[in-house]
């Protein structure tokens, strides 16, 4: 069988294990705000309706506008794109046929955008328990490498990577002379995020990439912008197809950007609910990562790949991410996102019952 | 000052312009349906606000099985694109490097993605009055082009080339081993329209491209598709970023397949205001494309550069699509979309303004 390569759409999961889909399921497989969209979109949503019927802005000029103006650099340092994978597809085009490092595990696009460009791809691998990266370690690799991909908060384990750290590589990559590629799509749930932005102006090989999918939940909408120099931003425009970013996501972006109050109560929430299970997890022995975000790596210690359990879980209708193309990871683990409280408690229940039966 | 390259949008041409842009105004440089998105989308939209919250289908698996279905292909020779820029864009990355061939004047997306793709590119020129296309002339020029783009109906004329001409065309290509890519991304406004569909199972170098904005009227969602070998399909898709198609571009696709109904009164009311329009014009002494479809150019055969009636226009708050960036009008032309009757009649109602003055 395929594994299929990402989560959500678990019809293919289901198909691709040849298991019936149940109808009552929970899918904790996408990293989506449990809260759903900001109130101000679902309230206007009927408005939106006038937007389908006229190209979009190609140029997104009011979103970045206001995007600039929330960030503090200028509006030509930035690029509204269809979604994250959307942009991480222009910088592998950007950087064909060049030396890359990837900071493993991470978000598979990554090297999928750069095999398909030629480039030659290499690993610097986080380990567990606590998926700790080390600088002077991975400097040594900098040496030979032209391009670093660095997924922060990382993707799949929600380990988040302070300021203090991302300064020092920041540093290593400028004597290196090495672009660094920061994908930030999961930055606004981590408390007390200390913003890299600043360093955009002064470093022109620094690009942070963001999503506006995960926290506001739109990811049907697509809606993703890149953060770099001048000359970089100018250079994956040229590549962009012409109105790649539809109507209803630049609007929809105006308004996600006007909720503050939506984010602070998605960040408790989230703590809330990643303590409680968590501390759940712990009592029943599974190891868990120190995650930041809205979703953690988890896996049973009793067993290697944790196929049994997934496939328990499936049958249950809970369907978490498989990590079989995750490097270093291979199915050892599993993704969870975390949802809301009553989510949550099936989850609980089913993995209660499944230790219990063991 | 520089040219807006697209139509829609226009606040850049006014702002390019240095011309306050009126409030009262009417876009004629986008060629979209004048009776909007069928009703069903309409009637339907609160239901798609669930769709916002989940990742699309990024195999767009429902929308194709109806699509091959309908052309009668089968699902691997179709790719659903984020519209037809996405596709055309997608098509440039394939053909990197070759010599390419395209009939002008065309939709200027083609040679942007040529270009940034290093193509080599040649013109093979249509002309007024009737902007024919004598295959025997550019067969000579296929002999040294790896790909044809050909935009049928043309855009900007509106003329349309019968599957007499094309079938002796894709003879040629077939011939002299040319890729032809056939962008019918107006073929369903075409009243009798044969479908070249057939092809892509015998000859592995036609493509297709579609688009569903224009009929359906809705291109702040965008979408297209595009018909072809199993084997370039599965290159494009490659090429894709992973969920380009948005969630609601899918589900509206899918209500817009039933909307047989829209599309003959579509295509009634612009055959209506097209002959009514035509005959106007004459009546004034304009020249007109003999187009098959919902616009045309159009020019003031006592000026050479039509900017004096360009800005005429502007300042009513009536909006042409500038030819500046079409070779061989290069402003020698306006472009109008047909739109509804009342917007027809302001159009007229200037046009005679102009007229009088003279």
């Amino acid at each position: 069988m395929t594994w299929p390569s990402h989560g959500s759409n678990p019809q293919y999961l289901y198909e691709a294990m040849d298991k019936p889909m149940p109808a009552d399921r929970i899918d904790f497989s996408a990293n989506i705000n449990p809260l759903g969209p900001p109130r101000e979109l679902k309230d206007k949503w009927g408005n939106l309706f006038q937007y389908i019927t006229d190209y979009p802005d190609p140029h997104a000029a009011f979103l970045k506008s206001k995007l600039a103006a929330e960030e503090g650099i200028k509006e030509t340092q930035i690029l509204v794109g269809n979604g994250g994978a959307e942009l991480i597809t222009l910088i592998g085009r950007m950087i064909a046929g060049k030396s890359v490092l990837i900071i493993q595990p991470a978000f598979s696009e990554y090297e999928e955008a750069c095999r398909v460009n030629n480039c030659t791809v290499y690993y610097h691998q986080l380990e567990p328990e606590d998926w700790g990266l080390n600088v002077e370690a991975l400097s040594e690799k900098l040496k030979f490498a032209d391009v670093l991909f660095f997924c922060n908060p990382n993707n799949p384990t929600g380990v988040f990577y302070p300021l203090s750290i991302v300064e020092e590589l920041i540093k290593k990559c400028r004597i290196h002379n090495c672009l660094l590629i920061m994908d930030e799509a999961f930055y606004d749930f981590v408390e007390g995020y200390q913003s890299i932005v600043p360093f955009i102006g002064r470093d022109s090989n620094v690009v942070v990439l963001r999503s506006m999918t995960k926290m506001f939940s739109i990811p049907g909408l697509r809606l993703g912008y890149m953060m770099a120099s001048e000359r970089l931003i100018e250079r994956a425009a040229s590549l962009k197809p012409h109105w790649s970013v539809n109507a209803l996501a630049l609007k929809a972006g105006e308004w996600c950007l006007n909720s503050n109050e939506h984010v602070r109560l998605t960040k408790n929430l989230i703590r809330q609910e990643r303590e409680r299970l968590v501390q759940f997890y712990r009592n029943l022995d599974f190891e868990v990562s120190p995650s930041s975000v809205n979703f953690y790596v988890l896996r049973d210690s009793s067993l290697d790949v944790q196929l049994p359990l997934f496939q328990f879980l499936l049958e249950k209708g809970i369907i978490p991410r498989h990590t079989m193309n995750f490097p270093g990871l291979e199915g050892r683990w599993l993704r969870f996102a975390i949802k809301g409280p009553k989510d949550n408690d099936r989850l609980m229940e089913a993995m209660q019952e499944w230790r219990k039966d063991r």
